[in-house]
């Protein structure tokens, strides 16, 4: 079903890069997926053994505990909000397909460009229309999309906060001027743990006034578990009902929610990965601007966008047969074509490799 | 967001049933969950120790290997099928989702009753016309249903074979002569594998000549992992590959994907399992027909529907408070209301324990 011809539409496809390398996939250094290097925590790994006991046994259909951590490691008693107002999905993508439904039933949804390859399938899944929004990469700056002083009552915005694969932040002052313009405003904050608290800019803060507003979070990319799948909703309680009428009654399986309750508490893991982050990308984004035809945009995520003097198709194949490193190319992106491509921000001796084996190509070619 | 004052829509919620009984969840002999007792099955949890290396990758969305492994297992080459006629799904109930999404699109959907009470959240959740179809549980002969001699061609038809909570079996003779009469049949065939695989009743012999059908399968039951989540339906490629298009790439966990492959070749569990079963539900429902006021239904299932004399909202009750055994009632059957409940077949022992606890209870009423 998947085509095996071609890069795969959705990063992290080891199966396709190995084969080009000619490895085997767990020989990859995987710069295409953008997951924190530093997990999974050994409190996942000790949950999932402990919730073993449980797999002959349905998971517990309202995920009440799972809601409750949420709802604690998040202060939602401070913000307002109880534990109705989250919904916990299959990973982020689960809930996306629900979020589209709800988009599609609107005039048009505006969508932020580049844009995630999954937010189309979501859209189209239903039938949305689509109005694409380029964000400039130069001057990423949402105030001068051409919706952000035109209130369009009858439509639905969908966005991410920090921006894939730009790796820009909006502020909530920002995206709050937003929400009375649209029927419907989906931020996808996939990537929002990846900031000091102090620095994040969620929407969490002022939803409870904004039952227009879904906010999706992910567990699987700070905690490092994309292959076990898990996120959240953050909705008013009244649409999330809606969505578990729609979908079956068990979307996260027991192993998942164990872990999702050990990780959101794990306070040492999550400090480890602050400081990881910031001094690894400082360091990756520097090493990248050194090299001649490499131009990194500044980022706030642990992924950094480049844009490239070369063809991406060929660096990347190079890298692969060479190094065995998989760098996420950008054609799930149109706009991007074959000028740019994306590198997740790994620990310091991976980042070195990577630079190391972009030197050596990159040394090769003429400018 | 689930109602904790009443019993459960769905089986298997034990955080209800234990509050009730006043004991650990994990202390409930549960006898609502048709769930095998064997399992899991060693090679599942030795796949899932295995696999926790794959967490911080993505699954691969073609899930080929998988894919294969079920092929293989179902001798797919045998039926002039391959793997694109599979779709592995996050449960049985997450693919019912999808099917019901397709009879949503029919002028009605045929639903046999009872039915499993997922099917009218699946069809509900996109607008189908439900046409209820009882089964007599006095005779369950499909023939007898209205649609059986009458083609509705721009109807689709859902039922489940063996049928739950009956547990009766239809011959693929008499579901084949109805095949022609609907625009899509689907058929849950979540219990087969509880069959000797000379007795099983599967449409997969047949449906490569019919476009319109498509066949439910369920790994949870058989290999006792519910809390995992894992199915997979068996349908024409063109079918799959839309669905695949309305859900995220993602929807299989790679510890389920894991075990799924382990499982499947597990030929020791799988004897195990139909030794056991032939000889405990054989002994359970002996013992059920011999106490005042109770009377099993035949069954080729791993579970028996049982018609009661007593309300069965006061047996549930009492079994829960006095013996921590927990039985399903059959509220989510509306058909069949206070007289009826389901016991799994469980190990002999759990199995006495069961008719004890009935015994001592029934032995205090006045028929």
């Amino acid at each position: 079903m998947h085509d095996l011809s071609g890069s795969p539409a959705h990063g992290g496809n080891l199966t396709w890069a190995a084969s080009l390398a000619g490895c085997s996939p767990f020989a990859i250094l995987d710069f295409s997926a953008s997951i924190n290097p530093l997990g999974p925590p050994k409190s996942a790994i000790a949950a999932i053994h402990s919730a073993l006991k449980a797999l002959p046994h349905y998971p517990d259909p309202s995920y009440q505990t799972l809601r409750q951590a949420i709802a604690a490691e998040h202060n939602f008693a401070d913000l307002g909000l109880d534990a109705d107002w989250i919904l916990p999905g299959n990973g982020c993508a689960e809930l996306l397909t629900w979020a589209g439904r709800d988009l599609a039933d609107l005039s048009a949804t505006y969508l932020l460009t580049p844009a995630f390859g999954d937010y189309q399938r979501a859209l189209n899944a239903f039938g949305a229309t689509i109005v694409n929004c380029p964000l400039s990469l130069a001057s990423p700056d949402l105030s001068l999309s051409p919706f952000f002083h035109r209130p369009v009552p009858a439509a639905g915005l969908l966005l991410n906060n920090p921006h894939n694969p730009s790796g820009c932040l909006f502020s909530v002052e920002t995206i709050g001027q937003l929400l009375d313009h649209f029927k419907l405003v989906v931020i996808d904050e996939a990537f929002m743990d990846f900031l000091w608290p102090q620095q994040q800019q969620s929407l969490l803060g002022i939803i409870q006034d904004y039952p227009n507003v879904v906010i999706l979070r992910s567990l699987t990319k700070f905690y490092s578990l994309p292959g076990l799948r898990l996120g959240f909703a953050v909705a008013h309680p009244d649409r999330l009902r809606q969505w578990q009428q729609w979908r079956d009654p068990w979307a996260v399986n027991v192993l998942a929610e164990a872990a999702a309750i050990a990780v959101l508490s794990d306070r040492p893991f999550q400090q480890q990965t602050w400081e990881w982050l910031e001094e690894a990308r400082s360091q990756l984004f520097q090493g990248l601007a050194a090299l001649p035809g490499l131009h990194p945009l500044p980022s706030t995520g642990n992924f950094l966008l480049v844009r490239s003097s070369y063809s991406v198709v060929s660096l990347q194949q190079q890298l692969l047969q060479q190094h065995q490193i998989l760098i996420r190319d950008c054609h799930s992106f149109p706009e991007l074509g074959d000028q740019y491509f994306r590198v997740a921000v790994r620990t310091h001796p991976d980042n070195q490799r990577l630079l190391h084996g972009l030197a050596d190509i990159v040394s090769s070619y003429v400018l």
